[in-house]
């Protein structure tokens, strides 16, 4: 097995895809599948998901596929996501809330355990655990937690000052709602989820 | 100038991102850039940079960089999005209403013109033009109001025929929040927005 750095990240990018895919065989009642189903399924060559399992082992042999669960548990295991992480969300706008009741991350490996704001109309509203806090906790809870992973949901004025926070706080895994590029530091992760610059990379295309 | 074909899609990816950057630039009252600035900022080469937009002919003079109201406008052509793309979202959820309510479409090329549900309790909530519209008025609305571009906010498991319907109407562009990968005909695009996918890209690398 190829130690992390030998990896290329759009490889690792793809991993979560492809878990994605055998989760769906799974509810379909499916127990095999191949590189070749999954490559037409999603729209990726079937050498390229032979070669981006190959960096890990050696999954499934020749002519007889995969067997979707092993695949399944050996991925989770890679991705780390055979483990629960827990994560906080900032900012407790309409796409803060709704990110924090999102009822898909459990399933997958993460649990929303907070959610921050400052407005003090918001804080203490929403149920149990999902009670909005106000901002000046935040580094406190994360590390009573000791929490990696946090999600920004503020305006994107606001991005790089929370980022600053969570980081010093003890966050290492940032998913930026907020449409600004964060600087942080090696060995912080960001990924951004922007609407607009996918939807930006389609219009490209229309007639 | 390269014709569609000839461009990598991931070169097309990337062109909102700058698009973006130097809206940021903009905004903190530059007027000038380089492809070593913007690839400080995006942690893309310089190269990558100037490689990317040689696609589409010349932007910058050697030594004085780009003037980023020109290379704005530029980008926003090349992306169509120098003009306004009405959409339509798909899933009346928390989700669902988050991403009609957002308002960072209209400023970068995008409205919201209807949201529809066929949950009876929500029909007819929320304000002027985004109230809850039945599911059964959603061809008759896309073709009315000349929609090329959706989102599908609805649980993975009715993702796919939400998709066939909207295809069906004249959509050509779906940005897809359910965790399901689409089956599309050709000369449709698809994008997804799954946080969990990008999270576990990131936990990967979690020590």
């Amino acid at each position: 097995m190829a130690s992390i750095s030998d990896i290329p990240d759009i490889v690792i990018g793809r991993l979560p895809i492809y878990l994605r895919a055998l989760t769906q065989l799974v509810q379909q009642g499916q127990e095999i599948t191949s590189s070749h189903e999954l490559g037409q399924r999603l729209g990726i060559s079937s050498a390229q998901i032979r070669k981006d399992l190959s960096h890990f082992g050696e999954f499934g042999k020749q002519g007889t596929g995969y067997q979707i669960s092993h695949l399944q548990a050996q991925l989770k295991q890679i991705l780390q996501v055979d483990r629960e992480w827990p994560m906080v969300v900032v900012g407790a706008g309409d796409l803060g809330r709704a990110i924090a009741h999102y009822g898909g991350f459990v399933e997958r490996g993460f649990r929303v355990v907070a959610i921050f704001d400052n407005d003090p109309t918001k804080i203490g509203t929403g149920q149990g655990n999902m009670k909005v806090i106000e901002g000046a906790r935040m580094k406190s809870v994360i590390r009573e937690l000791n929490v990696k992973i946090a999600m920004i949901a503020v305006p994107a004025n606001h991005a790089q000052e929370v980022a600053d926070e969570l980081i010093d706080a003890g966050v290492r895994a940032i998913l930026n709602y907020a449409p600004y590029n964060l600087n942080v530091p090696d060995g912080v992760r960001v990924q951004y989820i922007d609407p607009v610059t996918l939807l930006q990379r389609m219009t490209y295309y229309l007639e």
